[in-house]
């Protein structure tokens, strides 16, 4: 069974991979990249530690991306537009594959669907949904990450990761905007060693 | 990392358990039996097929069971009556594990807890609360299921089986009243063997 499992080169996105790796399934490591800025490479990194197969979606001409930036920008914080952006790229992948999964933790705000939406998604697009972090707490998965992963923990600006936000960033900053005004300062890490 | 994990001996507390034995846990299969009837040990048959350690809880001495059946007596119908019995279950084993897990999958209604009182359990009795299947849908796990059990199905009046629905419908039994008048017939399923 192929899983495309949307992959940030996160600890989280890693975590899931492994469950699903584990539970046997043929597992995709799939990061999508807008065109902005060629952040993918991070995440290809990390799918070689991990040894699964990687690819990147390109989703350079669509207009998804401008349009969580517009969202962002008029509320003044992310969380509307990250919402948006993730429902959107499930939509878009749920034309290429049959199960995907993503790296959404149980104690995650957003993106994050409701229990109404994901079973509208997959029956729409006659897919499987799997979200394995969902049942899992942030303490829980942060014992699990130190014993599985060596990883990279720095400010979300200084940070290259493969996720959302940093070409989100950069969208922001061509707006000759500040983006450190919409997005609070947090620690961002990436997956760089297995234990 | 020892987890201790509600068992049942069905397919789902079953696959819950492979999951956290995958991510490394020591998982302690726990069946919770109340001194109705003796039906812990299709659980721990079901406990040599996975190879891993089992335990009863005797719970005899509570009154949590008696007070299971008259809410499902005075309903009419099951949910609240499980689902009350669920959380006084996990209060009780909180006292003796620090990670507790469960088989509760995302399309169940009950039992299932909120993440408001998941976050309460967890913060109260310093615990990690994880239920594996939150993020999997019942499409998935069937496949999962089928990938990697044998399993038997039968009607829930016919299948012995060690969760909570065979000893209240003793209790119900014992009261002179028919069990099929609350419960609904549903098929249930065992494992009894791996692929």
């Amino acid at each position: 069974m192929k899983v495309c499992v949307l992959f940030s080169g996160g600890k989280d996105s890693s975590l899931s991979a492994i469950i699903l790796k584990n539970l046997g399934y043929n597992v995709e490591l799939v990061t999508v990249n807008f065109g902005v800025v060629n952040s993918y490479k991070y995440a290809k990194e990390t799918s070689n530690i991990l040894n699964m197969p990687h690819k990147v979606l390109c989703l350079k001409d669509t207009i998804i991306l401008q349009k969580c930036k517009d969202i962002i920008l008029k509320d003044g914080f992310p969380s509307n537009g990250i919402q948006y952006l993730h429902r959107e790229v499930l939509n878009i992948v749920s034309k290429e594959y049959d199960i995907i999964a993503d790296g959404i933790r149980r104690d995650d705000r957003v993106p994050k669907l409701t229990h109404g939406e994901i079973q509208s998604f997959e029956m729409k697009n006659n897919v499987e949904y799997i979200s394995p972090l969902m049942g899992f707490g942030h303490k829980t998965i942060r014992k699990l990450i130190n014993q599985h992963f060596i990883i990279s923990e720095k400010e979300s600006e200084d940070l290259l990761k493969s996720d959302y936000e940093t070409e989100i960033r950069e969208l922001i900053r061509l707006d000759r905007k500040n983006p450190l005004d919409y997005f609070p300062t947090h620690i961002q890490s990436r997956v760089i060693g297995l234990k």
